[in-house]
């Protein structure tokens, strides 16, 4: 039989496209949002796979509310960036089945095809497994890790990624140069950064404030970051050719 | 009367690449370079313009070198990536005509349809005139600006987003992450910017330090960088999610 699927936040970017691609698989999906006309627990009390797709702040809230709901042979999911707390939240909400997902990619994609899905195992074999094989045979490179090495890799992926265009995006508001100017000035180089940045900053800030302010593995890669730009300017105030060179170099 | 066209510096990646360029216009290029049968002085005394095709620290030497040599009635011009000092040694050099050039392309690319050439007037109106009519003859996109004005561009075009690259492949190469999972849990955006980086990285890592070095502009985009670093990890170090959002929706 074909288990119903329940998408919590259903009517977030994230949450349609899951709806769309569930239904794509010939799935019936049970829809629940803020304002609509059936509630959380309602859905979640009648589906199989019950996908939390709400905001990273909202997974503790909206877990706890759904899964005294849950049948005892029910999975629950989330679709959020980090996996660490999400999932440890998941845990402790419900004793049934845990998975715990990371979608690479935006609601921007037309398909899951080639697109990549990190799963993390929380509990039991069995949805984990149904999840693994509906989105291999969709076409997704499904990725399977823990939730502390998900959170470590996407410190650099997202949180780092993120950050670098964001500050980026801050220096050319802050230096008042004229996006015209930019444009007719611009190399190849500059203008795919200017462009992914623009990209960025247009879609959700809640959502890229969450991926910078929830993955506790951020600290390090910001750290990082931190003693890189040092690192750099060191040679530059100082001149020094060679050091800088050398300090190039070392990174080829 | 065709002019003739003297290249110092005709071994290095650029050199060659507007030997070529100049070659399959029609042109007779005379070619310098360390080693070379013939001096630098003795194809400069023959040339119509003189390109000076040498990296940043060379110009105000090698300039000092050929001007003397130079007919009255020729030009001097160069090929590098920041304007002020460059144009200023050339000025100093020699009486004669004088225009300042940067190729905002690379080496890789087939032609130079489609690609911007900035040139910077120093001195005289017929080579700068021949020069823009040919550029633009040939399908280059021909900027036309100050020294000054170039600099402050470059100093985001070029000094920001390298150091941002070079910064990012830092702090990938101090994590210690392998580049396998890098790619395996890659999103479209990481993909695009760690392409960019290594790119970058693969190239004249003295070069890049020069672009770092010499151009006075880069520090006041540097010093904007410090302060949008700062300005994003307070709010990170603080937890505060309704500060971020606000600072990347302001930046829309």
């Amino acid at each position: 039989m074909k288990p119903t699927i329940a998408i919590i936040g259903g009517n977030g970017q994230m949450g349609r496209w899951f709806t769309r691609f569930f239904e794509d698989q010939g799935l019936e999906v049970l829809v629940a949002d803020v304002g609509s006309p059936r509630t959380s627990q309602e859905v979640a009390a009648e589906a199989d796979v019950v996908i939390l797709a709400v905001p990273i702040p909202k997974v503790t809230e909206v877990a706890r509310e759904v899964a005294p709901h849950l049948s005892p042979h029910a999975a629950l999911m989330d679709l959020t960036s980090v996996k660490q707390r999400p999932m440890a939240v998941m845990m402790s909400a419900f004793p049934g089945e845990v998975v715990g997902t990371h979608p690479l990619f935006g609601p921007g994609e037309a398909t899951i095809e080639g697109r990549t899905m990190v799963l993390c195992q929380g509990r039991g074999e069995r949805w984990f497994q149904w999840l693994q094989d509906l989105l291999t045979q969709a076409g997704a490179r499904v990725k399977i890790t823990t939730a502390a090495e998900h959170d470590r890799l996407m410190a650099v992926v997202q949180g780092l990624a993120h950050f670098i265009l964001i500050a980026f995006g801050t220096v050319i508001r802050d230096l008042g140069v004229s996006l015209e100017d930019l444009e007719e000035f611009s190399t190849p180089t500059f203008a795919t950064l200017h462009n992914l940045t623009r990209r960025l900053l247009s879609q959700d800030a809640k959502l890229y404030a969450c991926i910078q302010l929830q993955n506790p593995a951020n600290r390090i890669a910001l750290r990082a970051l931190e003693g890189a730009v040092a690192d750099i300017l060191y040679f530059i105030q100082r001149q020094d050719a060679d050091g800088l060179v050398r300090l190039i170099e070392e990174l080829k």
